[in-house]
């Protein structure tokens, strides 16, 4: 009977360390837009064993949602596990472009992912409560979101990636809803010139904050991705920056967003 | 002698088949600068047959008139016969460049000829009253006039050419009296700004308004035609453009019309 | 009774005249590679009234045959009628690049083409027996073979042209059995480079040889192309160059060659 | 008493999971230059069970030897058992650049690595021994000679790689040894032509050989790696090309090597 009971406890202990990783659909509150959002949070294998464990904030592209990433690429599930890290997906609202909205008060996604989520996440789970722990990435929109979270949030995200990222809005004015959250474009120049990517290189300092940027060949947003290498470039901005075989879709997608967590990994792990 | 009759009326039938288009010289008014204008509306052989016909509008160029196109091109007249379209030519008052004037109200040029003319044309003639009927192209300040009247009424016009076109009018601020349109160019950079082509290219969306951009190799907008073409290339906008041996003269625009009504044509027959 | 048949008469009359272009199957012979071959040639309405009339020689592209363009693009009747003009599409053996093959005797395409065909066509046909009365263009394979045939021919052919030409050979020494004509890369690396046309435009004076040249935006050969305009704009050889949407299909060539024959009937024509 | 002992059964098993790739050094011989040659061999924990595994072939770079790499990141143990992959480091002989050099019979690394090793690797250990099993990369000098066998033996390698590489050796004629393999380069020219990678992309069809490439900004190799981007490119050859931070020491190579191998797994574990 003895002997049984250790075969199963072996067994279970086998199974839990090859594919253990918990996905749950966190309800988490915005107090800066008075309602609940729901977020997909991964945690690994190892998480009930840790003490406190780095976290990837994965975002979306526009028309998609929280549940987007890990409905296409339920391997984040093993990547969490390999990296130890708790990956989370947060909800940008189909097309939020992840701003405080100057002209429309009911969206605020900058305040909502960059403060409210990450002090929600921190509170709820065994984080590391700091920089050094917290990266963030995206595909598209979200590749926009996440370096533009990143730059005006150096103190809560250590890292940032972006995946296909469109990171110049400027060119897209009609597209995707922007204008939605930005004023119309004609009106709103200089506000729009002050919230895209490529003009907002300023705000940073060489070794700050840790950045890998992709894109594949034949996006549309490669153009605007060899801009923001070269921005980067001209400014002595240290950066990973990738171009591969590829459009805009999720084959590139799901192959991307594994260098990216490598890449972060190799952030959380750094010594010094 | 019916015999006779008979061979006369058929050799007056080819005759008309082969050259037939009828100049106008239309008297058309504009109720936002309270006068009448003089257009020139040139139409085909089988108007008379036809139930509806696309429309071409032609913008002539800085220190020239209404009757400038059909002067130095008298084959517009075969053209409209090949590709059975009307075709237009506006005046555009010397140095209007098509604009409403915002300092001078006895200047309303883009009101006149994107809406009260194509009004009037669609009212007194057998036309597609749609913007898949409605072409719109010009030389010179009339290339920025075409396409400044299309990026700005897209619901008039579904295609918009330019040959030789002055697409920025900022490095331009001391000629052809665009000062006295829009004011000293010093004390007014945002509207020069606001209303240069290469600027304005984010009105657009791919593939909603076609477009046929050319310049000679050795005219003086040769550089203000290349940087609308990476502008557009960089913002993903599809477009013909075309670089050609040649200047800024009529050698050039005898010739690049012939493709431009071609590739009109193009869009007036494709289907879907 | 009597005026029955003159209407009848006219109304044939009509009919030939809107769409009477013949499209022969030409059995030529080659004395270089001893056999026949077979070519198209299609005749305008107006062929049998006729002294003489110039020709465009049409080449296909790798893996395709002399029939290929009359059956993808059936309309070359119609361009044929517009411009008065003979269209001669020659066969090219699937992959003979219309090289005299070095290395095989039996692949003598370019003596074929540029002489002992138009030899033949001149003899055969009603044409202009002189280099304002010929033009050559092709796509792809044949973009290449048209440009290579008419700088080593200048003597034959007054006016080019290449849609999406494979322009440059040297980066693709393992595709479409250019080697099987040339010989392997690596052995040969001087006479590739030697017989690719971003390398042959030093044959090139300013205005002898009028030029077209177009690719699509998206096509693989676009980068040759670019080089080939840049190398052409470097040595200040005039050349009409268009870049257009699109990709390596015939949805582009059936819209490209439109503006070929557009070019040349523009050759053909101009005084002095 | 049973208690313990399972105890200890699951302590060792948890100890082999996490870490057990062994470290062999074999001793290889060459027939071309009758000689044993040293060769670090990596095989991960699972190798004992598993039936046959892809093998990565990694280069050292100029002055170094095949224990370099393991000496310098020794975490490749782990990236052994990441990806279940052995890892061998033949050994190029200080500077052999991998050549066969055409001057000295005495130095035929180009045979000994590509044919020798590899045969004496499948014979000796459970491989895949096929092309879609096989990756080579390397750094600097391994970097060119990753790329040059790998381009010259496409039968035996279906990927490749470069760290920092050399990947034009043409610009350092007085450097590393490279003349005395090719001779000097004043008197033989053609021959460092004919075998510097950026020269030999002609070898390559798109989607042959799966490619990866990177380098460090500061890198005094950045230039000549991207001239190497742009002509593959040019050449329409699908790979992934990689800028970082970083100069030419270990600290980019332990970093790098990391996205190299997992680059290779995707290349291996793809299906179809």
């Amino acid at each position: 009977m003895k002997k049984t009971l250790f075969l199963s406890f072996i067994a279970l202990l086998c199974v839990q360390l090859s594919h253990a990783a918990k996905v749950d659909t966190a309800l988490t509150y915005s107090a800066a837009m008075k309602k609940n959002i729901k977020a997909v949070v991964i945690t690994p294998d190892s998480y009930s064993q840790a003490q406190s464990m780095p976290v990837v904030y994965l975002l979306h592209g526009a028309g998609d949602a929280f549940s987007g990433w890990i409905k296409k690429v339920p391997a984040l599930q093993q990547y969490a596990d390999d990296y130890q890290t708790i990956i989370v997906c947060p909800d940008g609202n189909v097309t939020s472009w992840y701003f405080d909205s100057p002209i429309d008060p009911e969206w605020k996604y900058e305040t909502y992912v960059a403060t409210e989520l990450v002090n929600w996440i921190d509170k709820n789970y065994k984080t590391i409560k700091d920089r050094k722990g917290r990266a963030i990435t995206g595909l598209s929109m979200g590749g926009h979101g996440a370096l533009y979270l990143s730059f005006k949030h150096q103190d809560v995200f250590g890292a940032a990636g972006s995946m296909s990222g469109g990171v110049d809005i400027t060119p897209f004015p009609l597209n995707w809803n922007i204008a939605k959250r930005l004023g119309d474009y004609d009106k709103n120049m200089q506000r729009w010139k002050d919230n895209t990517i490529v003009n907002m290189t300023w705000m940073l300092v060489p070794n700050r904050l840790a950045l890998i940027i992709d894109c594949g060949k034949d996006d549309f947003f490669y153009n605007v991705n060899m801009k923001l290498h070269e921005t980067l470039q001209y400014s002595n901005i240290p950066h990973d920056f990738i171009i591969r075989p590829g459009v805009h879709n999720w084959d590139y997608w799901s192959n991307a967003i594994k260098y990216q967590l490598m890449y972060f990994n190799g952030f959380f792990t750094k010594k010094g």
